[in-house]
């Protein structure tokens, strides 16, 4: 799950909502509605979604981009949809730098020796053999770390130690990203030989540190990076505290050895009068490796077969097709949704309407679209379809259509964003804690019927929602 | 801690309350109550404890019996003892068989490869190089092994897989012991290869596996054993439950290298008028690796320590000796306490009363005690100053003394339970997530309020609690 600091939907875009004229208003047919009602409903008593999650992370567990489980998900992925019955099952190549975790090892040598609990970063480089030993230098922020005199940070090992609190939306995950993304690059043209941060998660209690990618983007600028468990970042601060020089040494065996070729896994049911024409949902197959991918994000990938395999089980096929991706490598820097537009980006208008599943397993709370005017007419009939479910529509927020399909949203095509409770994502986002466990079903099973809903209904619309290229540049757009 | 079947107090020893003449009663002076009541009500507000725990845990961290750290424990309980002001600060050998951690890794290898999370146990043997692989036969009960057929154990990894609820007692930690210590032994013994365990814990959704030690006495009959996180042996039965064949390869690098000679650290405040005659309290020193041992035992050093302190601040001296052990190797089978009872055992009898402090940093909410009918009065009069602050007296039990000073109360010395609120306790216990975060300063200064206010009360009493060689033989003790 990628998520990017928030900027408001332009006030203009709502305005422009009440002077589209009539004539041209895209809608809902009345039957399309009550279908997707009976949708709905079917979904909220239907276990598919759990049974999908379950079976990929258990019988694939994690799942690292490039790595051998990487092959097994995509073979699960074409496997699952064809046992599902959808139409048509391929896949498109993505191509990435190969990163590889082998093992990773800290300790605080002096004044206090003990060992500390971390993870590598992705684009994270290995330390020499036999480890790098270094005095620490302490930064509560990322901003106090830009301010730094490089001096007092060259040779040193970077600690930036900010706490992220529980919400709601997930909203202070844009401070720890942008520690995490960021700080590795910042340390590294400092000088610094390494870079540590308090974990980028809300779990303050527990020994599982976030792993997450960089924004190194040369192995050559990249320096060892690695997150403390928030226990272990207490820990070395309160070590710090003692005033005196703090030396860790760390063994980080890992970096990028290649360049792999994975692929998007897409399952589609065809659409009838407009098989060209596409509803596109998703989530993302690959997983950091510590956990079993679970509520990252395997449960998206759950979600959106789900409900596409609802509503192939239809009498009769969709107007348009429902198009599930199960993308490649989101995790280090959204390969799977790039590579998808850069294929498909030409082809934005046949995109009907688009979002992706990544940000956990809780219900869907909020709606919001970034459409065209003419259209918000049918993006409030699905809301009224929603709301008995738990979903507020939110008209002043832009929507991003997800993580990977948020390129797909930059190039144009209308999107969604169905917004889950985050409060206790960051607790397990990345970690270890990240597995099947974390998941209730009925709660997926809400998020299936959200999902079945929406897709039906935007296949069956008379009309578009206004995907066209370059349509929804600077919406403001927070995915 | 160590925690054994429970078995109620005799009825007998009830009844004697009855029986017993008033001219023999053992008393608190009206002075020494009202001075215990003082000392309870400033250590409520008093941080020293939470001081030292803090300082244990960072400035030693991980404490295994036997490591380099734990050296660094004794050194670091010396100067503590000694900067608190203690009159007398010493150590008594411990003599241990020295068993190592050095890594442990272990992966499903078919059906569906993949790490899993867990840790070996205290006197687990290694795996040969290379490691260890081979089919996985799950029990779902201690019973269910000891049942069944040696031959379909033979060459395997056991696995037994029960599961344990969160109580405020505790109490079902004598299921998960009695599969650790008494499992591995089982499996040993039927032929297996390894043996597996579900976390003696009631973390059920965190990847923190608990160790513990095994019931192995001679290294000859030990084999691989190790505790498996909840979700790993959630994720181990799913895939049990798909019917096919599970292999597991474990790589587990410990064993027992030699002896090692550690000690317990003692200090004491010296009693005006019966100096030898001793009020025995402690915790244990060593913890287990994972974690900084903070409220499994860091806490219960610290509580003792600061009781302690603050009857050493009083004007005067108390007429009886306050004793703080600082217990060795209490994790791997009571060393410090069995070898404490075996030196002192004899002069059991100037014991006055004692109970060490071994469950935990929450606030006590039960106090139960083991003494000649003659003392009840007195612990009636202990329990009036406690019950202020939340500790109900239950006649009924047997009190035990806590974990290593059980030895001296089988000795004869009357002893006292004081038990704290251990809801959470097993979610941490023996795991990583043993850490300072996980105690609460309020709650931990409570325990310094009870072991202070009886201390003195039982320094400063008229009369003794009945201590005697074998006095207390078969009381039904928990601990």
């Amino acid at each position: 799950m990628r998520r990017l600091p928030l900027t408001l939907l332009a006030a203009s875009l709502i305005l422009a909502v009440g002077t589209a004229s009539a004539a041209t208003q895209t809608t809902i047919p009345a039957a399309a509605v009550k279908a997707a009602e009976q949708l709905r409903d079917k979904a909220m008593n239907d276990n598919t979604s759990y049974q999908i999650v379950e079976s990929l992370t258990t019988e694939v567990g994690p799942r690292l981009a490039g790595s051998p489980a990487d092959q097994r998900g995509r073979e699960w992925a074409i496997a699952k949809f064809k046992a599902l019955g959808f139409d048509k099952v391929y896949t498109e190549q993505v191509t990435y730098p190969l990163w590889e975790r082998r093992s990773e090892h800290a300790e605080i040598v002096a004044p206090f020796p003990q060992p500390l609990t971390l993870i590598a970063l992705g684009y994270s480089s290995g330390t020499p053999k036999g480890g790098l030993t270094a005095d620490v230098v302490r930064f509560d922020s990322l901003d106090a770390l830009k301010k730094a005199d490089p001096a007092s940070v060259k040779g040193k090992i970077v600690y930036v130690d900010a706490r992220m609190q529980r919400h709601k939306d997930g909203q202070d995950y844009a401070i720890g990203s942008a520690i995490r993304v960021g700080g590795p690059v910042i340390a590294s043209k400092m000088g610094a030989a390494a870079f540590l941060l308090r974990s980028a998660g809300t779990d303050a209690n527990s020994r599982t540190p976030h792993t997450g990618v960089t924004g190194f983007k040369d192995p050559k600028e990249a320096i060892p990076a690695a997150a403390l468990s928030n226990p272990d970042a207490d820990q070395l601060t309160r070590v710090l505290a003692h005033g005196k020089p703090v030396s860790i040494k760390l063994e980080l065996d890992c970096g990028i050895s290649g360049t792999y070729t994975g692929a998007n896994v897409i399952g589609e049911f065809t659409g009838k009068k407009h098989p060209d024409e596409v509803v596109a949902i998703g989530g993302h197959l690959d997983s950091w490796d510590p956990g079993t991918g679970a509520i990252d994000d395997g449960a998206g990938v759950a979600i959106a077969m789900a409900a596409a395999k609802l509503i192939g089980e239809m009498p009769q096929r969709p107007d348009r097709t429902i198009r599930v991706i199960a993308f490649a490598n989101e995790e280090m820097g959204l390969w799977g949704g790039r590579a998808y537009a850069d294929k498909h980006g030409a082809e934005v208008a046949k995109f009907q309407l688009g979002t992706e599943s990544d940000f956990g397993a809780r219900k869907v709370w909020r709606m919001s679209a970034s459409v065209k005017p003419e259209a918000r007419g049918a993006i409030e009939q699905m809301a009224q379809v929603l709301a008995p479910i738990g979903v507020a529509y939110d008209a002043k927020r832009a929507g991003g259509g997800g993580s990977d399909l948020s390129q797909m949203h930059a190039k144009g095509m209308a999107a969604l964003s169905l917004t889950q409770d985050g409060t206790d994502y960051f607790d397990f986002h990345h970690t270890a804690n990240d597995t099947l466990d974390k998941i209730d079903p009925k709660e997926l099973a809400q998020n299936v019927a959200v999902y079945a809903a929406f897709s039906y209904m935007a296949a069956q619309a008379n009309g578009d929602f206004g995907s066209a290229p370059g349509a929804f540049a600077n919406d403001g757009a927070e995915e």
